[in-house]
């Protein structure tokens, strides 16, 4: 951390310049000073000076990759500053709204609730109106019938003995409603679900939404960027038990592409 | 969520026939309509107004298993709620006490700290006088020497030599003491171990709990209940890193029987 | 829990003559009476009568380990608590500055705000001034070129092609800055790291920080404590994932030294 002055100071021009992440949003805790001086010049320097700014993932998608891992830690108390940052890098109220919903799904309810109550006085303050918000009834996206009972076939057969209530709830609440809900793009709907597996140490679960997420536009570079934002928000051993995972649905769409 | 107009007001319906779950309690908080109407949606029309009517497992199980989920996650903003709603769908007070204690053991001194104090007020506004709830000391039930020897010595061969503690604390404490006090049923207190490790993610400590469940008295159809409903409340993919282990030990039990 | 009322006498006792823990600050929270008085006698008489006691581990080391393990789980409730029995302890202002700022990176910023903002109002009581915490630069210990070379070799040839920016990330900020900082010693920064996975649940991570922590000094012994340690606060199936993790270090380094 040499010339971390210099170097948070350019920082804040940097973010000044980008318009996109105003100084007081992107400012390090005023705690840091009092307690951790060398956390608030990391925080200055490397998250905000640098980490923000790299450019293999948009600020826009760097907000919703930190909101989806804060909510899956049920970190409630960092929320706001993460919705207005969001809000801020051109993330829209009707995506924040599906992905809370879409995260309910994805992380538990109990997550998604206090999220809303932590975007509720925000949305107020902004004079964002619920009639605007994407509706319970929308007019869903097509479907992919075919994949879809390919995806459901598999499931049914594995798991229809162990708990039909998952497999039928799987179906009908997941891919045959929420996924296809017009207001947030499937690609930033695997996003924030990619984000939220890494966040919640379940590499296990990882491939599938990992390869969705490429299939819906999610491109490698992108992946590699969310890894390293995550890094700092979710923990390095997170990121370090997601890497191989990550390797392997790399090289097997290579594979697959050189065939 | 087409009808979901009708279902939720069928669903108030049902709530109240059944009795208990006052429409209060389980109302989505506020917050949903103002950020997020299709979570809204959902939560009263496929969360309270489908799962937790669902008869495959009784709304008393329920409470206690989303009340093990959302303390084991440290969800302490969503406990009250729940914690009424236990006390509203027949757990009693000493059992909510006796589950609190069990699973300061199982997820955590913290988790159990913070339950208590959500349910301080609430045990206090409702006239539970301590005096009634079960004492430190209880005669405890009686144990089976013999299945509590062979657990024992398999844990102390394998692991005396890594940490003593650890093995002396798992008899004394958790063997010899905890699972005998009376106050919570063992099926119950499976129950909630069961329900503690599907939210806390980790399925690989599962096997040996949902075999015990099983044996305490947990049936199938009732394992299956509650994947389903932690779908909801710990998210899918802690559900779905649980099922193949719920497959295996449902599996192994029925080849046993078989034989 | 027979005889916990003498026992817990004995307790405080013991307590009052190490003279480290002020009765203050190791009572159990007054809702456990309320709520559940056996987990208050567990409290008084298993946690702080004994384990905090077992010489095994000394107190100030169980203070990181528990205020790791808390931070790690985001129980931002409990940490007011702990902070004070850190520093009650023997863990100096500086110390604990560092550990914060460390477990930033190995669980996840908004961690790290948290236990900061919980800990600022603590350091300001006790009259902790900022100027006398570590500063962001500091004189970095020397480093073993040739240890941290094969690491990032490794790492760069197995991950260079999933994440280029984790790698460069961990190199730069990691092993050449954050763990040469000298305000908290290496042995320390792998005793939190160490507690920091198992309370995260992340036994996949622990073979390289344990044989790390051994290598900086940490005993078998003390490894064995700080698993009886965290049964409490992280939990008991925590451990026991734990658990064959660390027989493994332990015996591929006594083969290793028996050669």
């Amino acid at each position: 951390m040499k010339n971390h002055i210099a170097a948070s100071a350019s920082a804040l021009v940097l973010m000044s310049q980008a318009g996109t992440a105003s100084a007081s949003e992107s400012a390090a805790p005023e705690a840091l000073a009092k307690v951790a001086p060398a956390l608030e010049a990391y925080t200055k320097e490397d998250v905000f000076g640098t980490v923000w700014n790299d450019e293999q993932l948009s600020k826009r998608d760097r907000s919703l990759v930190t909101f989806a891992a804060l909510m899956t830690r049920h970190e409630t108390d960092q929320l706001a500053q993460y919705i207005k940052l969001a809000l801020d890098s051109g993330v829209t109220p009707a995506e924040l709204s599906e992905t809370i919903t879409h995260l309910a799904f994805y992380t538990g309810w109990g997550n998604a609730v206090a999220a809303a109550e932590a975007a509720a006085p925000i949305f107020e303050e902004r004079g964002i109106d619920p009639a605007d918000l994407p509706a319970a009834d929308v007019e869903l996206l097509p479907l992919n019938e075919e994949a879809e009972a390919a995806r459901q076939n598999n499931v049914q057969s594995n798991y229809g003995d162990v708990s039909q209530g998952v497999v039928d709830y799987t179906e009908d609440l997941l891919f045959r409603d929420l996924w296809l809900r017009p207001d947030l793009a499937p690609r930033d709907r695997s996003l924030v679900t990619v984000a939220a597996l890494i966040a919640a140490g379940q590499p296990e679960q990882m491939t599938f939404h990992l390869n969705r997420a490429m299939d819906n536009g999610l491109t490698k570079d992108e992946a590699s960027g969310v890894l390293a934002h995550l890094a700092f928000y979710a923990g390095w051993p997170k990121v370090f038990s997601a890497m191989p995972v990550a390797k392997d649905v790399f090289e097997s769409r290579a594979e697959k592409e050189a065939e």
